[in-house]
């Protein structure tokens, strides 16, 4: 795909996005592969449900900008630290929802588990709803560097994650096309809202 | 009706039905009888917001595609035991949303009753609020013939069923045209948010 | 206002109040007064979403039917006691929402008050956010003649009566042009998720 | 900006609030500052999503109207107020949501604190989600030019506000340019959904 494509799918990705009311007020940012050793990214502090060809920057995959005059996301290496890990990863997507936001603020320790959901079959590499999805949680921090070095080695250690939690801040997932990462996103979005509902029954 | 208007009614069940969120990240399934031996269906794994005319397959009431190059829907069984139990079926709609997948997850034993609502009326078949409408929650199994063969029996038992739920998974409704499966999936779901904010409350 | 007008005027709120899930599955109907002893409503059973001009039939205000061929709704005789009460009355909406439904069901007694809302303001008459609104409930009845006689006496008593609630069925309200009837189905939406959000955390 | 152009942006505006559900029933207010001394703002008791040109008047800054045929907001003295604190606002956006609602009348005493949201920094001058975000909540009061008074000290006092809450009313937010005030009303509603969220679990 040439790089328009690229831009237009994500484009595409951040209207819909934005639409779900999974990306408000300017949160949110989405990238593709651009190379072997290039991303895609969007550029930092724009409204995702009004993304244009320009508002997207290629950088290395050290998360350094490649177009001197546009601000990359200050999240680009988590992005990059993605492309770097799985060759095959072709699309990532950041998203900072209200019920992603609140589960990861409510669920102590370092991981959430889904069990028993037939959704859990959306993620890649996932048959069956009698198997247990890990979602690691990671605390929020400012200094995007240091975040990027805890989520290393829990890749490192789970060659089959299909996404992660920043608490209070969002969700990464990610996948071989961005359709794919889109599906994660609603697999994701379903199973916190079903947890969240869940949790505000059984606890009363 | 022709296959290509059949197509047309899965196509655009299928847009509504994942505009309301009841067929996310590629779940659900739908069909309609195609005659009196056969079903047309959707094919596996299709972004349910999307379908295009090839995305339907027919099938023989035993479950078996009629059209070797495409997949069917892993729980075509559980389509057509519906079309050989009536013959009044036209269509059969499985959904997948939150409310059904928490409801039916939270509800101990194997079944729901809904009762003193006046929405029961919009069920097949239901002319008041006094009655109650049970609805049977059969636990998930990747096994569907295993599944299929624990629903025929409470079919069998239960002529007046008009839709059964899946543990974790989602609900199944009929009616003799696709508007009727429809008006029944709007009604499961408006019962199903009934019950949940009644429980999220009276629990309390 | 025309016939024609008026039908249009049905037609227009019923898209707008199935899009926002108060008529779901069939349920609801909507009347405007066509003349000082008639009333135009909609037929027993559309989808509320997509009505048509032969949707509609016309009325006397004892509930007769004028148009032989078509069947009234059900509940015509609960719009037309409302024309005949005040002659300012020139629409009605009876939705069918959740929100409605659970509230009505989990307020004991015969009524909710609604105080300390600015949006109180919305209902006509009303001035402060500081008075009481009080919205009687009476109990569901498939006799709608026996119905109709318990909401008389109510409606003689309260002149100032904005809407009613129906339990574990939904919600009547009016006002002389239906823009008045649709403002008031707004304010009673929003402020029945109201008293249900404070009821969950509240009575946690 | 012209007036025409400022006109179109309130009228823009107005169809987003309303199409979120946070102007239902012709509440909220919205204005831009016109010149130095003048605002434009919405008039009285209109369709918040159905705003035509006509449908805003200008007033000088101490609330007087400019535009005698036209009723302004009752509320106009809490927009000027605002425009004369701040020299670098130019939108002020009063909206009134359910969540807005809700969370004022059930957080006792005159703030709330948000404190460990990442989407604090879409606030204006908040670049880390570890500081806290306080937000006064006014009690409610229709006589307009009081409750102004109680505003007036908290702005002297808190140069580094971004907005406040009406108990049981509704939510005032503002910006340099219209995009601002609205990225801020997504953000405040992000919040208030998630703090309900976080309290029906947590207290339960």
């Amino acid at each position: 795909m040439s790089r328009e494509q690229l831009a237009q799918e994500i484009i595409d990705a951040g209207r819909f996005l934005y639409g779900r009311g999974w990306s408000p007020a300017t949160s949110s940012n989405y990238s593709t592969r651009l190379s072997a050793d290039q991303a895609l990214l969007t550029v930092s502090g724009k409204h995702k449900g009004q993304l244009g060809p320009d508002d997207v920057l290629a950088t290395d995959l050290d998360g350094n900008s490649l177009e001197p005059g546009k601000k990359p996301s200050a999240e680009t290496l988590l992005h990059t630290q993605l492309y770097r890990w799985k060759a095959e990863i072709g699309a990532v997507l950041h998203t900072h929802s209200v019920n992603a936001t609140v589960l990861s603020r409510l669920t102590p320790g370092d991981h959430l588990v889904l069990e028993d959901y037939e959704l859990q079959k959306a993620f890649s590499g996932v048959t069956t709803h009698q198997g247990q999805v890990l979602v690691p949680i990671f605390d929020n921090d400012q200094d995007i560097a240091r975040l990027a070095a805890k989520v290393q080695p829990w890749l490192d250690d789970n060659p089959d994650c299909v996404g992660y939690l920043i608490r209070g801040h969002g969700l990464y997932t990610w996948g071989p096309r961005m359709s794919d990462a889109l599906r994660q996103v609603e697999a994701f979005e379903f199973l916190f809202e079903c947890e969240l509902k869940v949790r505000s029954i059984a606890n009363a």
